[in-house]
């Protein structure tokens, strides 16, 4: 249970999975996954675009197998659409018509592997450089220590993560409630520091833009790296990803 | 075996031993074994007053037991030197009267372990600032691919040991043999261009650096960061440390 009133909250920055651990203590924590490049920026479009919610899966048996169960299934293998699926997993695919009032499965390889492990955290937020502001103004509210948890390649360190990692862990500095003495959490703020004025241009070393260039699948790239295009919060509870910002609140009046 | 003249060769950094694999390929590879604060940087020093060769040990146990068999041991634990042992950790503690032509053995946690899960390496060589530009030059004529291992602080990442991993990997990608691809190596190369200035200044703010001022253990700090202080090239062979450079040719010849 949480104090009524606890502060300074910590931030760590966590820089890949394999890192990761929540330590038993008092104070809960809330996990804010960064998989840039496609899932969170995906899952965050997604509910941009008024998707209901978003149940994540780590294989294709289980998205086949949610399909079979009359589910909208997002997977593709190698940068293709799979027979079976309605979409890929890009962020273009999200379309408002496409997803409006849906439940979506999500099948992500890293995206899912990060969520399990972070399972004993007391909340998991999905976070993007496109929802960074709201979901930074969300967590400053919820009063907890934050780890960011960089989903990385295959369990390997990204630049992509880490610099999303950086900008929200600077964004909640900037609040008086939170600290930090964590290196990686330093790292990730320098590295977003050298890379902020031209995020894109930046990236471009980076191995996963590489990948997905050779894929023909780096068209959602620059999209990816811009910044506060939407103020969705997209939240992990009950086994899938629901969006609780205020933003929802208005979208389902208006409906 | 290695082909007559294989180029590029690829420099990879990996950030801390949980995140290490050394891939089977054709190619072999020499792991640069990176822990700053204080390991590797001991090593060199007690190289540079010309010990014979160190015996690295991950406990206490056995660390007593080396010494009953007659072996000089640098030992300490919470920042103490222990009652069995002859030295404690700090590169200050290898004087050239203490050391010269002796075998040392020297109980490290994160160095021993990184030592250990890097064996399946070709060749294991010794990196710090102190022998930085020797250590590079060594590398380049091996002609063989790199991985650098930061040893981290129990597991985690660290901003000392990356910075040199970046400071190395700079080095070395300034020859044409090599050439990476690494997003953690191009991470380590950004941090190090923004420290490399003000080296000590930049690492005021990390874990280790504050560790080591509350156990009034800092006074090693600055001698950590300064540059090219020697030429020794520390390699594991065998079971044992040893310095493979010229500079121990010259010294073994005026002895």
């Amino acid at each position: 249970m949480q104090d009524s009133f606890q502060f300074p909250n910590t931030i760590e920055v966590c820089l890949t999975p394999a890192l990761f651990s929540v330590k038993p203590s008092g104070k809960e924590v809330i996990v804010v996954l960064s998989d840039i490049l496609r899932a969170t920026t995906s899952i965050c479009t997604a509910f941009e675009n008024r998707a209901k919610s978003i149940i994540p899966v780590a294989t294709l048996d289980e998205a086949r197998q949610l399909k079979k169960e009359g589910y909208l299934v997002a997977s593709e293998q190698d940068g293709k659409k799979l027979d079976f699926a309605d979409f890929g997993n890009s962020a273009f695919s999200f379309t408002r018509e496409a997803v409006e009032g849906k439940t979506l499965v999500y099948c992500t390889t890293n995206g899912t592997r990060a969520l399990e492990i972070a399972k004993p955290a007391s909340k998991i937020a999905i976070g993007a450089f496109i929802n960074l502001s709201a979901l930074a103004s969300w967590l400053v509210y919820q009063d907890k220590s934050i780890v960011v948890l960089c989903s990385g390649w295959k369990g390997k360190f990204c630049l992509e993560d880490t610099l999303f990692a950086g900008a929200l862990t600077e964004k909640l500095l900037g609040h008086p409630t939170f600290e930090t003495s964590c290196d990686s959490a330093f790292a990730a703020m320098d590295l977003w520091n050298i890379a902020k004025s031209d995020l894109f241009g930046y990236i471009k070393k980076a191995e996963h833009y590489q990948r997905l260039k050779e894929l023909g699948l780096d068209d959602v790239v620059p999209y990816s790296f811009r910044i506060d295009l939407t103020g969705v919060i997209p939240v992990f509870e009950n086994n899938e990803i629901v969006d609780v910002s205020k933003h929802r609140d208005k979208i389902i009046k208006e409906k």
